[in-house]
């Protein structure tokens, strides 16, 4: 593999809480995907979740471990018989910036404590960021967070 | 401030190649937005980039570097005269980890350089990630990239 830039350093928020132990318990999709999990916010940055709203939906970044080599060509969804494809194509968290991006709701908020539903971490996964989430109905390009 | 987590390494896919040099020179919103800029990819990562689709509308994630020490009420979109609000309701680019996401239109590639419309981000940005976009029209909770 050709040379590969030096790697950049963020600094994780807080951590998730979650029913999951093993990332193939965490559900990808179906009905499970409402599970409730808890984001802990650390003290140093709470104060940045105000006027934060329950109900709303909100992006959560968040640090994966890789647990395979990288590869560039995957399979979609983990699934061997889905033809592989490019990585960037797909959500594959074996990436050379394990990043997650999900949308999830906000059930309820307390002492830097987040309620959310729709977040597939395993228990222990470091929190990077929390961006608001604009609709993109209609115009697409313009999103930004 | 109270302590705070231990970084974590990213590794960079790319730079962006940009008319913009200054921060306050990149478009965040108007008809300028619609400039087109470049995303070099290195060649270790260029086979991930198969599949994508010219056309198609994909998720960047960069490496900011703030300008600004930390604060956890900002005044949203730099604009002094609103009031300030919780960092992570806003999109500041000052953040414990500076990632940004931007939805960009995919105008064309070739041999690992993307050309996009809508990436505001100045030249020599750090491109952390690609990701597909999915539309989230009516299920706004099951995206997940």
């Amino acid at each position: 593999m050709s040379q590969t830039r030096p790697p950049v350093e963020v600094t994780p928020i807080g951590v998730v809480r979650s029913p999951f132990t093993r990332p193939q318990d965490a559900p990808k999709q179906g009905p499970e995907r409402d599970t409730e999990s808890i984001i802990e916010i650390d003290p140093a940055w709470q104060e940045g979740l105000s006027h934060l709203e329950p109900g709303s939906d909100i992006w959560v970044l968040c640090h994966l471990t890789p647990r395979l080599p990288l590869a560039m060509l995957v399979h979609p969804r983990g699934d061997a018989h889905a033809p592989r494809r490019g990585l960037f194509t797909t959500r594959s968290p074996h990436r050379p910036s394990p990043i997650s991006l999900t949308l999830v709701h906000l059930n309820s908020l307390e002492a830097g404590r987040l309620k959310v539903r729709g977040l597939d971490m395993v228990d222990g996964t470091l929190v990077l960021d929390i961006k608001p989430y604009v609709a993109m109905v209609d115009r697409p390009r313009k999103y930004e967070a």
